[in-house]
């Protein structure tokens, strides 16, 4: 066994983005979903002996959210929380061996940004140990971000006074869809290509729209930020996902 | 099943680049289309017993515009329009299943666009459920664009009646192409990696070029304007655009 | 028969730039190139039963170019020409069957520019209607270009006495190369990625490279040109070209 | 046998991010490293004939560290240095015949930077020479960087004390993070695509992500620096490595 | 045979970047390189009938440059110079029919700037027929590079007052590298992607990394030149080359 290498505080989040190939195996996938969300951790045993059941303790599983795609970037999204990278990396070999292609992904970690830190120690714990997907929020999307360093809207040069400021309109605009999205924004500086990743539940794939749109009038989008590539699909349970893109 | 996840108003727009492979079967690809088509509505059943005709209601069934493309980028584009997202998935499984390779592709949504919201309800839900293909406009072009956020250039720091006026004169532009282009302009904001998607239907290729050409003109799109790939091709049924590939 | 599309005037310009494959077959792209150059227009019949000759109107035939080139973007390039999108595409269709991968392309239309709107008939007539290639001039190159939206050097909102100044200047810098350079340049707005596409052919590479060169120091390209790849290599028989790449 | 070719000081460091094929063989990647530290240097032999060890100068022998990476970007990382380009590619050539393909690579040297001029000799060697990895800091990432030539911010048209005071400043950033995070720089300028490399072992994944979001916020970062792909991992045994990420 | 494009002065410079496939074979390699250093000249034939050796004009031999490449962009570069077009496309032809992939490439000429018109004529034909490889310069790098033509910063709107002093500025610091690194600047413009290939030739990398990062700092680079990818390896005899590389 490898030693597991320690986080902090939060957990690390792995987006893994599949393309279905002639060797995908609906059986070897679901026992890769499986296998992570109840392995590696404790677990307390209820009942006899003859029917005795295997408890996890909620909170320290694994999660992985799955969904399926449009489009030709890929067919199946897996959004993977945990503490243990060797565990993550472990699913998406899994994942390979059962014959889909990663063919884009993102890592990053659960944060309380410098501009949270002044929120209650509940709703941090909320950001930094999400519990997911949200209910009944099946319309999916990830895209990741950073903040532009242009010759003149640079991010990185503002006074932390009116990073803050715009932080703040950024999250009342986001707010105003409480209950139509839940926004999970991961932070991926020095980890992957952007400095954020963007995982957004919506009820429909309209309110992943309009939010969107609405908040790139918000200077932090307008004047300061950069997107990457959108990934948009359905949140299902993952046998729904493969039957629904082919894999049998 | 799956339950469907529900549209507000309006219709998701999927539109698939296809490449054939050698393994490209015209039947099952006519079946996908056919499927489609005519698949999950509610049908009003016409006759007796022995001379039962199905008959899909025309507003419900999902469309699907089909052309051939001219060169390397793909061979066939399908526009397929519907509200089940599920159901346009399962579009692009079964035509992937058919052996065509799916190489691009965009989502979007119908929408009234803001700057549209003072038209009558006819011309509306003419944009929420267009009726597709237009009758004899037979040249196709597909291209997605967004707004330009460039450091003097910024068309989210416009005050709204900026915008509303140069999307007044973008569309008078646009409306001098009346009877020779008809244009789809469909919203992906948040779903795709462009803010917009642009279907143009044309009586001749020579009639998309000097549309696009003439509208560069207007401030709208010479200051504000980003484009991606173009895809350009000719409108026909199926079992043509299929033959003229070289899918048999 | 699908029916053809009207063109208004001028012609289709289909480039497409390929790659060798194992399967390539010298006999079938020859079969594919002359299938493009004799069919689907009048012909006139010369000679009694026996020895009938069918002679295609040389005007109506479609012309195509052909060169090998130099360099990993690809091998073989063709030049099409002609008023029928359907037959062209047919043309792409026979090339893939025959073993070459088309790996790029190019999709435009001849036109006379605004900017040439008072030239003699006869030279607007060689503008929409070329006869290619160009006796002795065996050295060729493609590209594609745009003209610049940028903040400061905007082609789209400069007046139109300040582009005919700028045009006229190219135009004639362009003619010093007459002789040693022949310039195809045909409208792409709307239907392919840049928005015009360049063909050269000149006497040797260096007259290509002089011509372009000299050309980049003109305020139309130095200020407001972008261009995408080069495409460079020698015109010859198809035959020729197909021996020069290795497919036999 | 081929001469080397002579390095001045330092040495050259090649960074391989390869995929797994399903030819990986496990054992012969295995060798290939093995070949790799221990060849080609002056070995000492210790012991009667018996029992006799050889024994490689440790300064001598090429180092090699390892890592499993997560996501789609590649599988395994290899840092291999050494002073004979000749046995670096050999190494690599040794790592494709074992069935891992090379997707990504870096070439850079060690190097005592300009503005590092009067730092003791000690910590010069230390530079020139690094033993990695670093006991204890198993989060791996890896990135290259540029500084910018922007119209306005371009770093190769600063004077040099503005240069100096910016790179200590950055410095000064980067040591509050000593302990935790451990940084190797590595000049390409005129060798691969950006101008430096930038090798960073940290604690945890948190540790890496806090480095290089504080030090963004520097002015050599935030007016100067254009990064690359981060490619992110853990550092282990090589044999760990592979089972991690499915070879056998 | 195909009758030659004629070149005014000068050759052309054919850079071919390969990677190995399994079906790379060596002698096949080998006997690329050899008809192209050997074919299409006069042969003068010494000796008599017995003993006859045929010795080709050195000056008249196409000439081959051969270096094993460092990561993941090519593993084998061949650098071949000569007059004619038709026989650098076969030898391009012979090296993929030997199983190795051309993957990247980059034709240009060699040439004598506008800015070195003034040079004694011995220094005019070095440039225009150089003799390569160096002697002893083993370290080789190969780079594309173009002006810019930016909004503040552009090359091709300069006086040529300016453009002169900028290169001879530039030149001062290259002959600074005397006997250390060796440049071949070839031109290309309205041939390839960028308007100039740039060949170095070094004692060691550092040779090569030192010229190039300090030449960065020139006017000519800091604010006008755009760079393309490195390509970086060393400079050897074929049969070693192809060693190096796993050929076999």
């Amino acid at each position: 066994m490898i030693e597991p290498i320690a986080l902090g505080q939060g957990q690390a989040v792995l987006h893994l983005f599949c393309k279905v190939t002639p060797l995908a195996d609906s059986d070897a996938v679901l026992r890769a979903a499986e296998a992570l969300r109840s392995d590696g951790h404790e677990a307390e045993v209820v009942g006899d002996d003859d029917t005795e059941v295997v408890v996890l303790e909620p909170a320290k599983r694994h999660q992985l959210v799955t969904a399926a795609l449009l489009g030709h970037k890929s067919d199946v999204a897996f959004l993977a929380i945990g503490t243990d990278l060797w565990r993550l990396r472990q699913f998406q070999t899994d994942v390979e061996a059962a014959g889909l292609t990663v063919v884009d992904s993102y890592l990053s970690l659960t944060e309380v940004s410098e501009y949270a830190s002044g929120l209650p120690e509940e709703r941090k714990q909320a950001r930094l140990n999400p519990q997911l997907p949200p209910e009944g929020k099946r319309a999916f999307c990830f895209y990741p971000m950073s903040k532009r360093r242009d010759e003149i809207n640079n991010w990185y040069t503002l006074p932390y006074a009116d990073r803050e400021r715009l932080m703040y309109g950024h999250g009342s605009t986001g707010r105003t869809f409480a209950g139509r999205v839940l926004q999970l924004v991961t932070g991926s500086t020095g980890l992957d290509d952007y400095e954020w990743g963007v995982t957004l539940f919506g009820l429909s794939p309209e309110d992943l729209k309009d939010c969107v749109y609405t908040m790139r009038y918000d200077e932090a989008s307008s004047l300061y930020a950069e997107f990457g590539s959108f990934y948009t699909g359905m949140v299902a349970d993952l046998a729904d996902v493969l039957l629904a893109v082919g894999v049998r």
